[in-house]
């Protein structure tokens, strides 16, 4: 983490830096992924923990709008007991207290879900150590995690980020290879999770076996959730008619708290940033709740307090991949003008199964009869990353348009993950790692300068990360 | 009705017709409407029908897929009975038949419903008259409908045609308008039926009153729903955030029968007509139920047996005026491509409180580098008719944009209502009726050529109606 020290002399170097006019040519990576198969793990990859009863898929998200609270979940396969969390600060081992969870089950087909806990810890001290315990003899289980400090201008912050990861050993790959970056704090998750609809009935039991497989990280960092394609696991065929039933129960997410009506879009701040979730596949269009909400949103965002302004979304509005192209038009043509008026810094989806990364560029002056339809450069526009190649049963996305359309900086057709490390109020750093490579390893990276802040060109920045 | 000797000369007459390129201008209308208050008429105008509990507010729509069913809908606003509609073919007065409603109620902040009952009638002959009757006593309602002849290539059919009627008194001369005209059989309402939600707190009493001003036609023919913005009812401040719940509940719409799983988005087969109607406000992107429904909705239609392919949807893909400009743009980026791939003959909006006729033009070239982003001339295209001209409180939309668009056929700042009247399978004649007309009067009118069995340009066309 970057002392204020640090901070202000970075300021201090990029005030200096003097900004040169960029290229803008895009690079498309040469980097060609070793082969492997994108299969599954098979079922006995994914034990169940040990123990009668034992709780298992244990996950945290965020639990209220500023990090104060953390919601807690977790399933037991046999008995709806325990529906109880015992939980004290790492440095008040005496100061022990219990919540109690909300406990459901569905049905899904044929298939019916263990008993699925929910658990929301309030008030909760800000940067802190917690240990948490759920059950007792045999069973228990014990994991700890940490609360945010509280939102400020100049709060460091390190994210992780993935999307569409999926359960294949590619998969397990990425998870291992992000675990063992030791900076991140929290996960900005894109969407995609198990892809259990890739199977016959959308069989469920693979929600159950993902939920083992990340556990290693969720339950010990929040995951901040987006909803993806692969959560909607609506199949008429089969009388699934309840879109996002799997994920809605298994997936919390603290959507009151942000004046939201729908847990499938919402915002949370956290330390220096303000991050606004979106749903690709619910309705935005003008009058309807998400854009409703949206709407009054924005200038609740106190870029005073939280200068950094991220968005989250499955459905890239820019990418330049034969994979899903322009699938996210519809939502870029409704939202695309409120992201540049307001600022926005970074915006991050999944679902094209590949990296790529933007300049600054909006598309935003069309009005049908004037032609100005092209991306252009604009200052106040956000990067935007794809960042959909977590690793699933589906395979890379290879095939890139040609040529390199000028509003992509870097793009390249491997699996990895990123990292999002929050400096001060003005910069912020990222960079992306392919899972193949090691971890110091930045495939590609780039400094981020906030556009309240420090609205200036990043392109040829050649500040030390 | 045209006879089919007539058809058989109409194309003939076609044929011989000499196709002139057309010019493509485009007229505005110097037409300007009288000055009116677009108030909504006193709760006093709206008494309820005599006798204890009569049945008031009744309301019929297509019942199944293809015109065989219909479903009978009213509310009685003290008792839950009567609960039961007796009907009998008009030629066999003692073949009387009872159906029994489901019935329903539901809350609205501080209002409460009355019972709302929805008795579907199954098994009707086609092309037939049915009287049916509710309550018995001095509270008893009789009213008739005709069932439509079985779908058929060269079935001549009359639509209506009205959008944001609200309950004013500009919406009731449409009404009355509309009415006089004694050869439409079925009306296509493009939705902002009663403009309740105009009202502090959405006050549902105004449900009640536009049910009641509309009884005179509705419960004689079927009106085909499309959910408009004004159907949201979505208020969050009131803790009301179930979307649609006033509409829902009282507007049923046969949804079920053409797979869909949403009443908001269905189709009917009428006469020679496949009327498919989508929802502005729900979920459209790629992967939603809406967008799977459309994407196996379009190889289903048989244009030998249904040769006209009609779309309703509230918020216009093209229309040019200052109000609520391209807010259905969205979801033409979304699916105005199959519309042309499939050769959607006419595209029916409201939503802007004017009138408005487009050529038939497409624009589905773009891929963000190309700059092809035009409006362009093409004779697969709809065309596209904006009819939000219904007369509600909200008043007129008369700002155009100047100069009128390339893409803009003729376009007028008045209320009214339109007539489709589908002459056979390659030919239909489109009329607009000014409310403040002449019955006889058509303010606008084109010919409608069919696009799978005519495909001609209609531009200069001057065979007689």
């Amino acid at each position: 983490m970057a002392s204020k020290a640090w901070c202000g002399s970075a300021i201090l170097l990029a005030l200096l830096f003097t900004i040169v006019k960029p290229s803008y040519g895009g690079i498309t990576s040469k980097y060609v992924r070793k082969a492997q198969p994108s299969i599954d793990m098979p079922l006995k990859d994914y034990p169940p923990p040990k123990g009668y009863n034992a709780p298992e898929q244990v996950h945290i998200t965020q639990g209220d709008h500023t990090g104060r609270a953390i919601i807690i979940s977790w399933i037991t396969p046999v008995e709806p007991t325990p529906d109880t969390v015992t939980y004290w600060p790492a440095k008040e081992p005496c100061e022990k207290k219990v919540a109690k969870a909300s406990t459901i089950t569905y049905k899904y087909y044929t298939y019916t879900s263990g008993y699925i806990h929910h658990a929301t810890i309030k008030e909760l001290e800000y940067d802190t150590k917690y240990f948490y315990e759920i059950a007792c003899d045999e069973s228990v289980r014990q994991f700890h995690f940490s609360t945010p400090p509280a939102p400020g201008p100049d709060v460091p912050y390190t994210f992780g980020i993935i999307g569409d990861l999926g359960q294949t050993y590619a998969s397990k790959e990425t998870l291992s290879h992000y675990i063992s970056n030791k900076n991140a704090q929290a996960m900005l998750f894109l969407g995609d999770l198990s892809y259990a609809d890739d199977y016959p009935n959308h069989d469920n039991v693979r929600w159950d076996t993902w939920g083992r497989l990340v556990e290693r990280s969720v339950a010990y960092q929040p995951w901040i959730w987006t909803p993806g394609n692969h959560e909607i696991d609506f199949d008429q065929d089969i009388g699934e008619i309840e879109p996002f039933k799997p994920y809605n129960h298994r997936c919390p997410t603290p959507y009151k708290a942000s004046g939201s009506t729908s847990p499938l879009w919402y915002s949370v701040k956290r330390a220096s940033a303000y991050i606004i979730v979106l749903s690709s596949y619910s309705a935005y269009g003008k009058y309807t709740p998400q854009y409703q909400w949206l709407e009054k949103e924005f200038p609740k965002v106190n870029r005073s307090e939280t200068p950094w302004l991220i968005i989250l979304v499955h459905s890239p509005w820019y990418n330049s991949n034969g994979y899903h192209y322009m699938e996210g038009e519809t939502m870029r043509v409704q939202f695309e003008k409120w992201v540049v008026q307001n600022k926005v810094d970074l915006v991050f989806a999944g679902h094209v199964h590949s990296y790529e990364r933007s300049f600054r560029i909006s598309n935003i002056k069309y009005n049908i009869t004037n032609g100005l339809s092209f991306p252009v450069n604009d200052s106040s526009a956000p990067m935007y990353f794809t960042l959909g190649d977590g690793g699933n049963i589906e395979g890379l996305a290879a095939e890139f348009s040609a040529p390199q359309p000028e509003y992509s900086a870097f793009r390249e057709a491997s699996f990895g993950h990123a990292i999002l490390d929050i400096k001060n109020r003005t910069h912020a750093h990222f960079t992306w790692h392919r899972n193949q490579d090691d971890k110091p390893v930045a495939a590609d990276s780039t400094w981020v300068f906030n556009r309240y802040w420090f609205a200036q060109d990043e392109t040829n920045c050649k500040l030390p990360a």
